[in-house]
C-alpha cells in the first residue's frame, strides 16, 4: 500500500470553503482505499489530509480525475501552503477494506 | 468524529517488531472507523498512526480493553518516543463506513 500524510494550511478564515472543495473532489477514486479530511482541533487554518491507496500508480493517476482536477483548480486558491507531507507504507490497521 | 495523528519513533532497529505489536492490539474497538499503521518511508525507525473515532470517548474507553492494554504494555518499551501527536476533528472523505 501507498500512503500520504499532510497538513495543508488554508489561507485564515478559508479552511471551511477547502473542507467542501476536498469533499466534493473524494467521490470515485479506484485504488483509494481511505481518505480522511481533518480539521486540525489547535489550530483554526489547517487541515489534514490522510491517504491510503492500493499502489502509489493509483494514486498518482487519481490527479487526472476531471474530479480530483477540479477540486485543486478550486481548492488552490484556499490554500496559503503545506505544512507537512509525508509519504508513508501502510501496513494495515482496522477499518481498511479486505 | 474524534481523530489523532501520530509519528512514533521505536528504538532503533526495533520498528516491525512495534508494527507487530500495534497490529496484535488493533481487533474488534468500538467505535473504532478507521486505524492505520504506517512506516515512514523516509525515516526508518518513524511510524504513522492515523486514528478516526465516532467521538473522542469511544478513544478513551478502547484504552482499557485487554488487547489494547496488552499491546501497550508490549509496545512501550520499543517506542523511543512520540515526534508529534496531533488531535483532529475528521470531517468526512472516503474509506469510512456510513
Amino acid at each position: 500500500m501507498f500512503g500520504l500524510i499532510g497538513k495543508i494550511r488554508a489561507h485564515p478564515g478559508r479552511r471551511e470553503e477547502l473542507v467542501s472543495v476536498l469533499l466534493s473532489g473524494t467521490g470515485a477514486m479506484p485504488g483509494c482505499l481511505s481518505y480522511v479530511i481533518a480539521r486540525d482541533v489547535a489550530d483554526a487554518d489547517a487541515l489534514w489530509v490522510t491517504e491510503v491507496w492500493t499502489e502509489e500508480a493509483a494514486h498518482r493517476a487519481s490527479l487526472s480525475l476531471p474530479d480530483v482536477q477540479a477540486a485543486i483548480a478550486k481548492g488552490r486558491p484556499l490554500i496559503a501552503g503545506f505544512d507537512s507531507q509525508t509519504r508513508t507504507e501502510p501496513v494495515g490497521g482496522a477499518g481498511l477494506p479486505g
